[in-house]
């Protein structure tokens, strides 16, 4: 058993990997805090984003959304009057609006995303960080903005100050997300290379998760969504120099340090070797970038592999 | 100004060629009592067939739905364990959605139409017949259904032995029904060649509705759903004869007596003159078949001819 923890595109990636080497001894808790309510669907990017990846259906052109999309939707949409500025494909709406139709009927989160996942032949687990609400409020230099809008609508255009989670107090891992990080044979738990700060602070923010995550005693390794300096897809490095840190997968290492015991490096940056492991952490450099399927499969294995070596090790 | 009655696709042809010939000057009192909610979303089937009809994008092969349509809505929605029974395409889709989204925030139908009907362009108004939810079910020999069930779900191929329109008794005429037909400048009323039980009786039906036709005291006309004993489209014959009613346009015409003046028929029935008029009505025969739309132009001019016609002999 493995868990990953993921946000959108870089995560679902190496999710994608893991479950072409574990299938349903894959757990994914993703990222909940950039959901959000559009025409009154509710839209859950991150949770899409994996579910397609792994689904086989991801629209690899766009990054987001499914493969063979049409938009006779948000084109009639437009004509009627209505907003144009989050693209609504009409097969990505299916999933919306059968959510939307589960949800109101008093159905969590979890459970809808497994009855999902299992019309799209998904073996592995993917579960919602928590089926209570969060949300991503992005501080800017112009104020406060909803993530989407801040990662949509503007474009991430807007100099980030900081972020706040709304109703991460109040939220708690669902069962499903216990269970698995509670499981006896249990082996590694990968934060898979998503956003620092909108992707893997959201998951380790929900009460009681960085305690189950202590709690598993297994490797836990994270693997940097920077390589060279720069963000691989997303607002990640330039969120971090707004934020005042140096864009530099150490940086990342340096907020994980106190769950992570092994971090995976691009081999473009293996000279942090002696700045990570001052941290306390192994790392491990790779070839971190995923350009095909078989990368997808190979930076999985690495990291499996890298997990298993440090549990050799001992915590 | 001219107010119409109208049901879905006969009722939708009429009030094209109305609105042809009068623009705004035409109000169209459609039929909500079909309508139903799918997937959680409010579908309004009448409205939106007079809508679209009136807008120019009616899907001419299908007779529902928008031209041009695509389904990778409903494809996916199946692949995700969906139902497939009701075709929601992908256009089709933004006008349930952008409803469902301005209901939720508190609007009634009556607003969100106009404002639908604004972005298509249609300057004839089209009314619900009410903002109050009313819900046609079907006494069938196999027992009760919601009406949408029997139209698509069962093509009609049920019995029928009866209607009833849930929510009737509570519902009202909206203000801008009253206001239509309280209109000092109204010349006449005109029932649409739609279904006379489940698309004219529950307009009619709605508590007051009767009491405006009859105040307005302008010639009320209705053109025959029925054309040598059969319907253009759709059951209207079929439940005549299962009612017990003899197929022809004089069960319909007997249906309207207390409050039509005037009966439009096909030249193929110009023989019930006598049987019509012995009812007191008069009875006009043309050609009542709609094809092309010119066809609706033409017998929208002739209603009006017929409507003034008998205002001229007076009530």
């Amino acid at each position: 058993m493995i868990v990953a923890l993921a946000g959108g595109v870089g995560g679902a990636k190496l999710a994608d990997g893991l479950a072409s080497l574990f299938g349903s001894g894959l757990t994914v808790i993703v990222n909940t805090a950039d959901d959000f309510e559009h025409l009154g669907l509710p839209i859950s990017p991150d949770l899409d984003t994996v579910m397609y990846t792994l689904g086989g259906i991801a629209n690899a052109e766009t990054g987001w959304g499914v493969a063979g999309e049409t938009w006779g939707f948000l084109e009639q949409v437009v004509r009627l009057g209505g907003p144009s500025w989050f693209r609504l494909g009409d097969r990505d709406l299916a999933t919306h609006v059968l959510r939307a139709n589960a949800l109101r009927a008093g159905k969590g989160l979890t459970e809808i995303t497994d009855q999902l996942c299992r019309h799209l032949d998904i073996a592995a687990r993917i579960l919602p960080m928590s089926d209570d609400p969060v949300r991503t409020i992005v501080h800017s230099v112009e104020g406060d903005l909803p993530f989407q809008e801040y990662f949509v609508r503007r474009k991430c255009e807007v100099p980030v100050t900081g972020f706040t989670f709304e109703g991460i107090a109040k939220s708690r891992p669902t069962a499903a997300v216990k269970g698995a990080l509670e499981a006896t044979d249990l082996e590694a738990i990968i934060f898979c290379p998503s956003n620092p700060f909108v992707s893997i602070d959201p998951i380790i923010s929900v009460p009681g998760m960085r305690q189950l995550i202590v709690d598993a005693r297994v490797p836990v390794i994270a693997v940097t969504p920077i390589i060279g300096g720069a963000a691989v897809k997303g607002p990640a490095a330039k969120m971090m120099r707004e934020l005042g840190f140096e864009s530099s997968p150490a940086s990342v290492a340096a907020r994980y340090r106190s769950l992570v015991a092994g971090f995976v490096v691009d081999i473009a940056d293996a000279q942090l070797a002696p700045a990570i492991e001052a941290m306390g952490m192994a790392m491990h450099a790779t070839e971190a970038l995923m350009k095909g399927k078989s990368d997808r499969r190979r930076l999985a294995e690495v990291c499996v592999a890298f997990a298993r070596s440090l549990g050799a090790r001992g915590p």
